[in-house]
């Protein structure tokens, strides 16, 4: 016996339906982008690992699919090298991108001169990562990326805020909420006196929060070295609560006395003024000052997309980069950008039973496959209703009436014609309507201007 | 200086007009599949090597991007294994996918009991290939594949003839021709004896006839030990002309009288005639008799896309294949199936004009962003402009006129609308048309209206 051969853990197939309904997932996506100024990049699957292990440090490393060298892979090495990461880095020259901000940073930087900045890019494009397998965690995933690079004008921010409710609304999504934070909050809180390093451990185990819970976290910074003072503001803006004024509110009389935590609660404030003059209604964001989002690389306004009463977790994250291009050659590259995860997405709007329009675009008439004598006369008819734009075929296997009903039925085919001994006599066609059962007989010339206004009647 | 990070070698990056191109090919290609029963299926970009290997035997293993194992990657490997391949195997357990064909086997043989046969499937996808890079060979490539499986009849092979015609009409690509052949002819010439071995080794030396020239061909046939006789009917067949009738009648003569050829004309002519009643013209087939394609699984009709006088070479490649799902568990699964070189495609398409109609959907409307005290009248503005469906952005700093009006020139916004402090006082925007130059003020309830009429007559 052979044994059947499996996908690889974490990826998946996907089937028709499953296509469909990322298909429209996607198209409404693009739609917004596009109304945005948005405009369309796509990039390899590859890059070189020089380029992918740059952003994330040791933790890309680890999330990295390396591809092995083509050729001679063992070039340089010597027998008993055994450091992995120096192994890896010597029989491994490529890696799947993990993500789709490195590669606009790489293609920026390569066309910095040619782009005019400020540059709205979108970019839908699978990404892969070798993480351990979970309920919602996939190895391959889509993710739907906006970007505009070159500005510090905080309205990008506040574009940013309002495409990602209108993406939301568009798909019906219910119950979501965007938790907005600005990594100067987490920067006057953990380190008042701005050691870079510093705020990026802070938010490294403050990204844990949800996780692992407060006492935890708490005593993760202990063990750092965070002063007493830092834990007790964190615990105190944990409860941050009530309006968007309330909260700055709070935040002010926190760390309003830190010169980047009241640079932050300022910025908060206009892009949230910004995003409602842009039409975002209240209640939509939520400041959260524990919202840290692991990546070290952001420096200004953080976000995360969730819906409250899920297990699914966040669909989508983003925030301010100032610095990003730098490591890519592209001096002074600011940008702000969100990604929706289209994976997780897909399984919030099944559970929320979002996808009951789709339906699957199969075909419309089957012709079936009897008589030989008929089989020229069907092929003219097959070609005729396709010209017409109706999705047909015909029954390749001249077998059995039942046998081609019963297709006809699997597939949920609506219309069936059938030619047989008797009809192709007298120069007829039978139409069987699959889901009323009924069954008549027309001419050749009737039958074509019928399906089109059955069917048009059906959409 | 940081050294600017490059792209993979062989691979590319799609720019927004670019990205525009191919989605309307894959429109017109897709919305064909479609009206001919066929449903989209996605695969993982990764799989087992173990499943990539079977189809392509060697060959496979050396186009194929191996996936370093995730973990410990040394696990079982002594310190003096030198056996390259055996090492690849043992460092690397998934692979990238080199085609769709295997993936789609894989994931019939899993879902055998639940696929509804025929099965009609079309899957639109990269592939990628550690190729040496060239004109028109990428080693990152889109592949559109149309299969029918689960069915031997010959109506399959003229449906497939006939749906790559319509793409290729729709496409309006000029000048294209469907060279086709029969495996049955090649093993007559070759093996009269059937052993599938000799006519594989046949098929592969034959299949070099356009790079290497005939005299290589049949010097390396002679080297391989095949009869004279099969080089001399090789070479006769290879000035067989004329129309379909005249062309079978010459393969007739030539091997009429071996069983595996008679049969392989028999279907050829049962396969165009067919074709013909499906409305395939005249003059879109040709029947090469020494039409290899390289691949061993092909067992009857082969079929090759080309345009004459163009370097780029083939545009997509296909064939019966009897047995393939058998590697995979699938017993006497059979099958035919298309498969579209998109990137070669596209270039045939830039080099015959025939991107002239795709338009960029870039921006509409730019709002420039002169006066402070504007801003949220503007922001209401921009959202009922995008609200009413038309694409556009502002201007994100608050800059001199004359830059921001310049990127709207670079980025061929046809309008951009002016507030400055005199508009401002006067509650009025000024609309300049950016290719006559003209501009006028407006209040804000006519402006939307306007620009929704210049907009529709632009299109």
């Amino acid at each position: 016996m052979t044994l059947l051969p499996s996908l690889v853990k974490g990826m998946r197939d996907y089937s028709s339906l499953q296509v469909y309904r990322r298909n429209y997932m996607l198209a409404a996506i693009q739609a917004i982008y596009t109304r945005y100024g948005f405009e369309p990049l796509e990039t390899p699957a590859l890059e070189h690992r020089s380029t992918l292990t740059g952003k994330y440090g040791s933790e890309g490393e680890q999330l990295m699919f390396n591809v092995l060298k083509s050729g001679d892979f063992l070039e340089g090495i010597e027998a008993n090298t055994t450091d992995y990461k120096k192994l890896k880095a010597l029989l491994s020259d490529k890696g799947l991108r993990y993500d789709l901000t490195v590669p606009l940073m790489r293609h920026i930087a390569a066309h910095q001169h040619e782009i005019c900045f400020p540059f709205r890019r979108y970019q839908m494009q699978p990404v892969w990562r070798a993480d351990r397998p979970q309920r919602g965690r996939y190895r391959e995933f889509l993710q739907c990326d906006a970007d505009i690079i070159g500005s510090t004008s905080l309205l990008c921010e506040a574009e940013i805020l309002k495409l990602i409710y209108d993406v939301c609304t568009q798909l019906n999504i219910r119950g979501f909420c965007i938790k907005i934070n600005h990594r100067g909050i987490l920067s006057a809180i953990a380190d008042p006196e701005k050691e870079k390093e510093k705020e990026k451990l802070f938010c490294t185990i403050v990204d844990k929060l949800e996780k692992i819970g407060l006492e935890k976290v708490i005593a993760a910074l202990q063990a750092a070295g965070f002063s007493s003072q830092a834990t007790a503001s964190l615990v105190q803006l944990q409860n941050c609560n009530g309006s968007h004024t309330e909260r700055l509110g709070q935040l002010q009389a926190a760390i309003g006395d830190v010169a980047q935590g009241a640079k932050a609660i300022e910025e908060l404030s206009n892009i949230l003024t910004q995003a409602h003059g842009l039409g975002l209604p209240d209640g939509i964001c939520c400041i959260d000052p524990t919202l840290a989002r692991g990546l070290a690389y952001y420096t200004g306004l953080v976000m995360e997309l969730t819906v409250a009463a899920t297990p699914i977790g966040s669909l989508g994250g983003g925030g301010r980069y100032a610095n990003l291009g730098a490591l890519f050659g592209a001096k002074g590259l600011t940008g702000v950008g969100f990604s929706f995860g289209i994976d997780r997405l897909y399984d919030l709007m099944e559970a929320q039973n979002l996808f009951q329009s789709i339906t699957t675009y199969t075909t419309e008439v089957l012709l079936t496959n009897l008589e030989a004598k008929a089989e020229m006369q069907l092929l003219h008819l097959l070609n005729q209703l396709r010209t017409a734009g109706i999705q047909a075929e015909i029954y390749p296997q001249r077998v059995k009436i039942n046998k081609q009903l019963s297709y006809a039925h699997k597939k949920n085919i609506p219309f069936v014609v059938i030619v047989g001994e008797t009809e192709y006599a007298m120069d007829h066609y039978t139409l069987k309507n699959m889901q009323t059962g009924v069954q008549n007989r027309y001419r050749a010339s009737e039958l074509l201007g019928l399906l089109k206004t059955a069917l048009a009647t059906k959409c």
